[in-house]
């Protein structure tokens, strides 16, 4: 495993808040922005990749080509670049392009630089809002319109008394679904809507689950980082380590998490 | 009808945005503070309410009766108060007390001012964000982080291309849900979550469709006159005015509205 000295982790996170810099910069011009138009990737069903979603990747990769020119990099837009360091980012341009395009600001630009075992860092950036969540190699901390503040998942409470997240109400499968169910129907309050923003929340002690189903490396790598750094654990639906994706569940403590996993597995 | 004089004009668009600076002021402190509880103001169910959302009332009543003492007052979390000038304040002092709880920017402050008609005036606030919506009296603004920009509806489209909001899947009565997912199975994307967010991206030019059912007057005036100042228009599911709330149908256009109004009925 790569160690990783003060140097190099003063590095990786200056490089880290720099790409969100230029995502920012890329993408915010074209937020809102009249005529928007989107392509549909799969030729099928809806997987919009707007401009923006191009322009933020393209910045991103230009910082790193610029700053960390022998890591890897694994995009969503993009190909994938070996690198020879043992570091590879994994970004997401933009997190949540259905509500990019319904102009609702709870997209994101993800960020994780990740070693063998999976992300030692993450960044959750929202633009419009102008708030950035930032986990690993020693911080876990909000920067956003109220100043900075520390990042700390909530306290252990019965799964009656918890807040749930997830995207659709589908959810994924049907199976998936009756699964997310069994929690979602023992929780005090599902919401649903809020994409990479719900894991920013989590990490920020608001909510106490998140449970998604089909996400990519890309999706999850970075806030993955940020709520483990902010004392919270993400896995797979069976409590394996979820670095690729898949299904997942973020839990912002063991316990909750436990409750969690017994009804998914049910 | 009250004739509504440029003094006038100027003295309710005052009022309003003190009314929304105030209650900035009154509930930023308890936005994601630690430890923040909530009552259960139905004693069964989940109808939280919050130390900011009386705060937040509290101190908009202290500007009108700074400002407009002889005028109606119609609030979510005190009592009526009847006026002498034929204007009534509706005032919701945080819409989406879900969201508010969960951490999520995407609750709002809301203010109408109404004649016996319906609203002349209409703010919708966002305290975290720093974006104020406000329609009518010939204004249709929103000032927000990117600056100040014009709010209008979008343009027809047919259905197969528009994108439709609610807040909960289930939107209301079993029978509601049904009448809702014959226009969602058309749609071409229904998100959710939202609360008052979305009549704002709805005035805003960014969604076509929001339909919800179970409103108070409080919760649809002040969006309902933001709508109509940019072009949009907002009735009940057979298409009559609803101030009082009800089942609403928001609508960017009179095309899209009368499309999604015989689904509805269908």
């Amino acid at each position: 495993m790569r160690q990783i000295d003060d140097a190099l982790r003063e590095a990786l996170i200056a490089t880290a808040e720099a790409m969100a810099d230029a995502a920012r910069a890329a993408i915010l011009p074209h937020f809102r922005a009249d005529g928007l138009s989107a392509d549909n990737k799969a030729g099928h069903g809806f997987d919009p990749v707007t401009v923006a979603d191009r322009d933020s990747e393209q910045a991103m990769r230009a910082v790193l080509a610029d700053r960390r020119p022998e890591d890897g990099i694994l995009g969503e837009e993009y190909g994938d670049v070996a690198g020879t360091t043992g570091l590879t980012w994994v970004i997401d341009p933009i997190d949540g392009t259905r509500a990019f395009m319904s102009g609702t600001p709870t997209w994101g630009v993800l960020i994780a630089v990740s070693d063998a075992r999976g992300p030692v860092l993450g960044l959750i950036d929202q633009p419009y809002i102008g708030e950035r969540f930032l986990g690993g190699l020693g911080e876990a901390r909000l920067d956003g319109p109220a100043g900075r503040r520390v990042l700390k998942t909530r306290a252990p409470r019965p799964l009656p008394e918890a807040i749930l997240f997830t995207t659709f109400p589908e959810v994924g499968t049907p199976e998936d679904g009756a699964a997310f169910r069994r929690v979602a129907d023992r929780a005090r309050l599902t919401r649903y809507g809020m994409d990479c923003y719900a894991y920013a929340l989590l990490a920020a002690g608001q909510i106490d689950l998140v449970i998604e189903a089909g996400l990519h490396a890309y999706d999850i790598q970075g806030p993955m980082a940020v709520i483990e750094a902010a004392g919270g654990l993400v896995t797979d639906w069976r409590g394996a380590p979820c670095p690729m994706g898949g299904r997942v569940l973020a839990a912002a403590n063991p316990e909750i998490h436990a409750e969690a996993l017994a009804l998914l597995q049910a």
